[in-house]
């Protein structure tokens, strides 16, 4: 397919096709060449995919915005009468499509040899696609075996998906929660939990409920969706906001200032919002300080004993699929240190580490006695 | 005096005198006017001033590099056999030079008419000045009374001068810091209290002393000095970072992101050389979580009352010189809540708040549901 065909399709704000591809990358995975956009431009979300030889497109997943203060914030934001809350759960944003086969691609538009691999066999969306070629699953890779996130829920052992929107590839049009839901039941797919309907006017009390269960839990947070699945916003839990801040700061130079702060921000409005007395609200404060302060000493202590620090992840597949999966690692220039490397029921479980080569190197410098000049 | 002959004359890297100038700004102030350099350059230092009518330089303080790990960071960073440790004060930084009388100019290489007029009447220098007309005192303005910091001392009710150091005020050398007490005391300055002198390699130690004595004070921290004085370097307190930490997240949106990491990482590393207990490391990061939350949350209370934020200051001096002033403070685009305006023993005392416009404005779109995009 030429360049103006696709500027012609695709839903783009761009004045022309030149415009449009200067942004675009091509890349070349598993077979398939296609190409993606790092970044939102042109009216495109991050990470939509082209594939030049078959024409197809697969939309990116839009960037969910937030709130930081539920009154006003939730009835300001939605216009449909009614919205839906449903967990937000923390793993791994996939699409799910069927492009020269079930295919998943990461939120930056990469095809992920192992999330494909266990899609493949997890989901098994053969029946899906034949019935809706042009849909794609967007899902959630949860359980603590995954190459980029790690949290636990019960009772996921190793990996799970959890779709929580079916969209169309070339649009990115989603279908309505309501549908989403008889489909997935249809096709066996497993969904986030929902807390169900709620009038937008008085969904604010809701949404708080809704918090105040999961952070008891240490469970993320929740998502609102409009009746037609248009509008998304999502609202997160203190659980959350402090094991963020513990695990960015155990790695504290290879995570930005901006997703410090912005964890601190949420806080700060929580806080106001739910008028937490001042004992409750001291008690916040210095669970903040522990996630802060703790785990970055801990760190500095790690690599002051000689220790590598990183980010530590355990996959499990066929033997190719984790090849493929820790080639497609280390061509994003990831230092990965194995610390283990096993045969576990046929299955090849490998555990590693990717080094957080930032905060290893200037805590070094620091513990060398370098200068900060300011 | 021409560009050419500045080139000549200034210990500079810059290639050509165009080089030089292009960096440098003009202004005129109290009928002085002259040219400054916002940032350093060249191998000048940021606030260096240039008379082009008189031909007088005034070099800028140079950047006082830190270590965040004492051993082995004071050990390596000096080459001098023995270091002086002076208390660093918290007040603002200024140098004072005969450049058309006395005249204050701050960090960034403005003249300040506050500062101009409380060093004509408390450092009183025309002694001084008579017989070194080529040095400028490098000073810090302590008390509470001014308009950029808020620090109390003991014994300190509005504005103090304490002179840390002498420096040649056109190639930026100090004088030796022995030297500079002797010719502060003949001149009858104030200066920092000293910790005397050390062993380079023990002086880690000394240090550490120091900073506990300072800490439990609440005061800053140390500077350290080489024999010459031409090595600088500084050290703080965990009272100061918590202070540090308090003050910008009551104005979190006036404040830069990395002001305030680099306050929590000081922290991080001295709790490990310190090699604190358990207990005593938790107190320190429940401390840092208080320092963070609490402040921000009250701000976003206080501008949920309808209150305007910003930072609080009381000023003195004798009429003129407050309007010059605030006319000075309103030229850097910097809004003035007016408290109160009185005659105090002759004199006008002021008090106001620099209105804080980032802060105000965030946090009221995100009281009234703005949303974030992520």
């Amino acid at each position: 397919m030429d360049r103006d065909a696709w500027h012609e399709r695709l839903e783009t704000s761009a004045d022309s096709p030149s415009e449009l591809f200067e942004h675009f990358q091509t890349r070349t995975d598993q077979r398939l060449e296609y190409q993606y956009l790092p970044d939102a431009r042109h009216g495109l979300e991050r990470g939509t995919v082209l594939v030049e030889t078959t024409g197809e497109v697969v939309r990116g997943y839009p960037s969910v915005p937030r709130v930081l203060v539920l009154n006003p914030g939730v009835r300001n934001y939605f216009e449909s009468d009614r919205i839906t809350l449903e967990e937000k759960l923390n793993g791994f944003n996939v699409r799910v499509a069927d492009v020269d086969g079930t295919t998943a691609f990461t939120r930056s538009g990469y095809v992920c040899p192992y999330t494909t691999a266990r899609a493949r066999e997890l989901l098994d969306p053969a029946d899906f696609f034949a019935d809706h070629p042009g849909k794609m699953l967007c899902a959630e890779l949860v359980g603590p075996e995954n190459p980029y996130t790690v949290h636990d829920y019960e009772g996921i052992e190793t990996n799970a998906f959890r779709v929580f929107d079916i969209r169309d590839r070339q649009t990115g049009r989603p279908v309505a929660p309501d549908r989403r839901r008889e489909l997935c039941e249809a096709y066996g797919f497993e969904q986030p939990p929902t807390f169900g309907w709620h009038d937008t006017d008085d969904a604010a009390g809701a949404v708080r409920d809704a918090i105040e269960q999961l952070d008891a839990e240490g469970r993320e947070g929740v998502v609102m969706k409009s009746d037609d699945g248009q509008s998304i916003l999502k609202y997160t839990t203190e659980a959350t906001h402090h094991q963020e801040l513990g695990h960015a700061f155990s790695l504290p130079f290879d995570y930005g200032r901006d997703f410090l702060f912005s964890r601190l921000l949420r806080e700060a409005f929580q806080t106001v919002e739910f008028e937490e007395s001042p004992e409750r609200r001291r008690e916040r404060a210095r669970d903040i300080g522990e996630s802060i302060l703790l785990p970055m000493a801990e760190t500095i202590e790690a690599v002051a004993d000689g220790e590598t620090v990183g980010e530590r992840h355990t996959v499990r597949g066929d033997p190719a699929t984790i090849d493929a999966l820790l080639a497609h690692l280390r061509e994003f220039q990831l230092t990965l240190d194995v610390e283990s490397d096993r045969r576990l029921d046929g299955e090849r479980v490998v555990t590693f580490t990717k080094v957080a080569a930032s905060t290893n190197d200037r805590i070094e410098h620091y513990l060398d006695g370098g200068i900060v000049d300011e």
